[in-house]
């Protein structure tokens, strides 16, 4: 039984050409930066602003594919850094690539492993060729380079690949800025000399730490590559919430407007709205999987905490304004007993719900600029989710 | 947002007439004492034999009811003892019963207690009463008598309800076990003296632990009370599997042959192929669902521990002859990632799989007695599984 046949992988060496990752900007609002897009891939179309579930090791965790699909996502994000230790770029591609793998039908933008290197290897040493660190695994010795990552993430077979970026903590000497902040641009140009396939769009992200100066530079050098699109990176290292808005503030319209702007790990509905008005496209957080899991819940009226004592006798659903699977099947009082006994089902039913108001958030506010009321809906929506919060 | 509507628990104020539960022999094998059945409830039909997935703490762990419905399930089991304790029958009774508070649409049996208070509860002791013990939760003491699981059984709304019964462990002496049976009788007696409802069936529980005299002296004593049906229970307490065996042997023959026989906690898939040909209609039993969380998959070819190492790189299902979602959909190798990354995905997969098996198992073996083939199909099933171990 354990015998692995060779030929079952035939099917999967043929790989058919395909056309690439194109973005159109289908409205913009009249006060401010915010417009929609609808990028469209081989896989189909994804509506933009889009916030991307977090799939970092091949799953969104607690929940199935087609959960996230059925909740409105086209596209999710997966980690290189963590699918090169484990299982390895080599055996995904060899089952047929990430979305074979895991049985995603949609989109999947690879992160290039940049800011995972940064936060969760030890020992990192970066020289001009890439990352020496220990993995944080099994202690191995690594080097990862802008060629690696784009091989990784080509393996993995990605819609969208990030180039490696050199990630510096806070606060920073303003020369080792400069010197990551150029380096992330060499390494970006590494990225796209040693790109082999076609088909993947490949993002560069824009570094800087928090001066404003180093974030220009280098995001007109970054530009200068004509690359497919653009993130800002290099934030939520540390630094206080207004410096992290500022450097946002000043990078974005740095970032030409004909091109996909992607906020990495950003974040808080309130964060994503202001991202939003802001001319950002594409969005990614652990926050409404991550917070599912321990318990807080999303919803119009605020958020709530299910294992608070005053949910443990309520019949209402967590937002009677949600249609999701958990709003739409199950009382408070049920899912905070699942989180009391520690029952998996309740971290999966808590995370749809979030990922149900994440999108439903998105669709919103993509509705909104259509109708052109975006910064009412906006004023609105916030106000709303203060009411209340455990 | 933490004020509940006294109001909203009033539609389930208001409880209709039913009619209770009905059994009727289908088919009868003429080799053995199998036989099909029918089991039709209000709720709807259950084949029978059957397999009852555990349901514990009012939810099938890692997998939704919506997932244990479409596998072909149409009856599992609760704990009346685990939702005594949390989060109370009372609370679950407010919410509409225990169907609607987790959202399950078929049938539902309850265990009474006894066998959670003898295995789980400490400092146990048995009076004519009923059991004092300490909650395995928080140390409180609590008197568990026939009368209270009879109400907390009904507060929950089961359709099957179970006798509180006197389990004892294995070895115990002849006076213990007689004293024990006796008393699971008048304890039976009283649970049916104080059935306020109508609708839900009430089975006694045959005890006598290893003593066949023991044995049919509690099984005529518990028929003559002409209960809905009847289970052999006391058994999987420390006793070679021999001694269970004919215990099951010297027990089932004595249940009227128009009654429901429940074989409780088994079991593994020999074991309920081998009480089928005994004459067994339910069973029930954590193996597939606990299994499954440990990375034991059941397939036709035999048990597949997914945490080995020869599935790394395997593109293969688990089962090419199963239809679950996990085997339509994923590999081995898949599989074998997410357990080694602890993702939950992977808890529900493998269930969803394991519980696939089991159903498939039922199904077949029903089809086979209507084509009067049973014994060449267990005979050929339990090859098949022997082919590999891992």
């Amino acid at each position: 039984m354990c015998t692995v046949n060779p030929l079952l992988f035939m099917e999967h060496a043929v790989r058919k050409e395909r056309m690439g990752l194109e973005f159109k900007i289908i409205h913009k609002d009249a006060g401010s930066a915010a417009r929609v897009g609808l990028i469209t891939t081989p896989r189909g179309e994804i509506a933009t602003p889009a916030f991307m579930p977090v799939g970092t090791k091949a799953t969104v965790k607690a929940v199935s594919p087609d959960e996230v699909w059925d909740l409105g996502y086209r596209m999710i994000l997966a980690n290189a850094y963590h699918l090169y230790l484990r299982p390895g770029h080599e055996l995904v591609e060899r089952h047929g690539g990430l979305h074979k793998f895991m049985n995603w039908p949609g989109g999947i933008l690879t992160d290039s492993g940049g800011f995972q290197v940064f936060s969760l290897a030890r020992l990192r040493k970066v020289t001009e060729e890439g990352v020496i660190f220990q993995s944080h695994i099994d202690g191995s010795s690594r080097l990862f380079t802008p060629e690696l990552s784009v091989e990784v993430q080509e393996s993995l077979g990605s819609d969208i690949i990030m180039c490696l970026d050199d990630v510096k903590g806070y606060p920073v000497e303003k020369e080792v800025a400069r010197e990551a902040g150029e380096r992330t641009t060499r390494w970006a140009e590494r990225c796209l000399k040693s790109k082999k396939k076609v088909d993947p769009a490949l993002f560069g992200i824009v570094q800087g730490s928090m001066f404003s100066d180093l974030r220009e530079l280098s995001a007109r050098s970054l530009t200068d590559l004509n690359l497919d699109g653009y993130a800002v990176g290099g934030l939520s290292v540390g630094e206080p919430r207004e410096v992290m808005v500022e450097m946002i503030e000043v990078t974005l319209p740095l970032i030409p407007e004909r091109s996909l702007r992607y906020l990495m790990g950003v974040g808080k509905p309130a964060d994503i709205l202001d991202g939003v008005l802001r001319g950002v496209d594409l969005f990614d957080c652990v926050l409404p999987t991550r917070n599912a899991r321990n318990g807080m819940l999303f919803t119009s009226g605020g958020e709530k905490n299910i294992k608070n004592a005053c949910y443990r006798d309520d019949p209402e659903p967590p937002d009677p304004a949600c249609a999701c699977p958990l709003c739409s099947n199950y009382s408070m009082a049920y899912l905070r007993h699942l989180f009391l006994e520690k029952e998996i089902y309740g971290l999966r039913l808590a995370t749809i719900h979030n990922l149900s108001f994440y999108n439903h958030m998105m669709e919103s506010v993509r509705q909104a600029m259509l109708q052109d009321r975006v910064h009412s809906f906006v004023a609105e929506f916030l106000a709303g989710m203060e009411e209340n919060n455990d």
